[in-house]
């Protein structure tokens, strides 16, 4: 096939509000180097990073408890999620399921995810040294992409593009939480935000661990969250959250919160936690900055793990659960590119259930 | 020998102040039990537990940030480090150093030292059934104590009775912490609180594992901490951590923090963290309320764990330390028992540096 010069593109100018999300129908199609596999894009989910990055929530002069329009207060030194500034124009969106229209012979023609931790390859597990697709380069809000040949895995499954673009970050991410606090078919594991893509991601891949999986999520949503099959749903902030765990599990602690949420309503999280219970945390949807009592802490012997950076290995295994459908997706609606900023609203408006994704076609 | 029925004994008969803590010379020689042993405490140190239990400082109905006074708002159903009620008249004092007086031939006339987490033998690793020597049962500010066998360990070493009266609590929740956080010869440890008594023993045993070390404590106990041979020394709180680092190790982030003070100064703690750093905490001196940046925590993928129950093994492993001459004791002062009022008074102060301990001869 013929690759254009020129392609459809949504790119970040700067840190800001959603005009500084541009449409563009001539943006140069990349040109991929040694070791590198173009792809034609066909879906890109969206994903909280993408909002953060542009809002600038990641940079420390940022307290603010919501997420958006938190710039203004912004130092741009430290506005990426891994405490660099970024460079623009910046085409964001990780999460692709593309078609690999020039690479190796091997790879040519097949459907392909993008595993989206760009490492050193000569040092892998320096965390120091790792970027992420759509943040450090460009990534899936336009007709074509190239990465490293190492980040490109081929798929086979019935799933639509747009729902094989619903895994890359939320359920390697959620993956990743399960692994950091060690859940096993033993635990009980407490899910705050359980309607969103990691939440929905964490009740199942937990259920596939054998745990038991408590899912909380607004009332609005518990019909939908309760297809991702949790073995009980409480509300999205309980007044009495032990009261309500004793209602649905006959017990008022729970051995791991696997939480994106934080907020106000943190301390609670922490407060039903076992005796060397484990929290884990991937994001703070509802505010960063959360009180801590440390003798909560450290009288009960709690671990915390922060679950970010996601070691070499995982993505393949995730391949491999989608391929034996060990996992179904949580689609929860699409647009085309050229409605990004429409997907983008609402995606932060928070009423779906599941991902939001962009499609090309 | 002859046991006597009656003894010295400092006896707590409420949470409050320092006259709840009440001098007895006729208070009843405990009688041992089958499995158990009576020890003739020779010396016993000071530790915060005494304190903390004391004033209530555990329940979660207090929140100010100082230790002593705030047991007027506690809640006594949650005023013990385990959140359960303490039953009054209790005898405190963990850190007991002793002779066997009656027990089994093996131990009989042995100089020893008491374990202080009492396990269910049974369930030993069961986290909800261990208990603390001078809390959950009467400790060491009394002439004879009784004890489980399981919990009696005889000691060779040149030390004195007081020196060996330094390590049970503070070298145990030490080395604990250091096992919790995985610290080994690659890693720096940061260690806010250094001339305190769990502190002080973090600085030798984690120089014991070739780990690099940074002390803060007061500048009016610069002299006193070098004793303990930190790699480095830093101010109690310096305005610019980052900045302090740099002079001294020549960066500006550690590996470790490794923390029993906890306080305002705390989010300085966590930012000065690499990437995949680790914090681990047992205790609170400064404060236990602290203010933690979710961002922080979860994207430089950091790892936070408490340290207060203390796995079996540990402290054979002290022992062994102690015996072979590989850590010594940071004895500051002692007092004889009937001036337990004092000794915790200038304990509180935190004017000295190391343990404080009482004698009772």
């Amino acid at each position: 096939m013929t690759i254009p010069d020129k392609m459809k593109a949504f790119v970040l100018t700067g840190h800001g509000d959603m005009d500084k999300l541009v449409y563009h129908t001539d943006w140069p199609v990349p040109v991929a180097g040694k070791g590198e596999v173009l792809i034609k894009v066909n879906a890109c989910g969206l994903n909280n990073t993408d909002v953060n990055t542009r809002t600038a929530w990641y940079s420390k002069g940022v307290s603010e408890n919501t997420t958006g329009g938190a710039f203004d207060s912004a130092d741009d030194d430290d506005a990426t999620w891994g405490g660099a500034p970024i460079t623009f124009p910046r085409i964001q969106g990780a999460d692709v399921c593309g078609t690999v229209v020039a690479g190796p012979d091997s790879l040519m023609g097949r459907r392909v995810l993008i595993e989206t931790w760009m490492r050193d390859w000569n040092d892998p597990l320096n965390m120091a040294k790792t970027g992420y697709f759509g943040s450090e380069c460009d990534g899936g809000f336009a007709e074509y992409v190239k990465i490293d040949q190492r980040n490109v895995h081929a798929i086979d499954s019935t799933l639509s593009d747009a729902e094989l673009a619903t895994f890359a970050t939320s359920w390697v991410t959620a993956e990743n939480m399960l692994n950091r606090a060690n859940v096993t078919d033993g635990d009980i594991v407490l899910i705050p935000g359980a309607s969103g893509g990691v939440g929905s991601a964490l009740i199942q891949l937990a259920n596939r661990r054998g745990a038991t999986t408590i899912a909380m999520a607004s009332r609005s949503k518990h019909d939908a969250v309760a297809g991702f099959e949790p073995d009980a749903i409480l509300e999205r902030a309980p007044d009495n959250l032990k009261k309500g765990l004793r209602q649905v599990i006959g017990r008022d602690t729970v051995s791991v919160v696997a939480d994106v949420v934080g907020g106000d309503y943190w301390p609670q999280l922490i407060d039903v936690l076992d005796r060397g219970g484990r929290y884990t945390c991937a994001g703070a949807i509802a505010g960063p900055m959360v009180e801590l009592d440390l003798r909560t802490f450290y009288l009960r012997d709690l671990t915390f793990t922060g679950a970010t950076i996601v070691p070499p290995g995982l993505f393949a295994d995730l391949v491999g659960y989608i391929e034996r459908g060990e996992v179904k997706s949580a689609l929860a609606a699409t647009y085309p590119l050229e409605r990004l900023h429409d997907a983008q609203r609402v995606f932060i408006d928070k009423k779906h259930t599941g991902n939001i994704v962009v499609t090309m076609t």
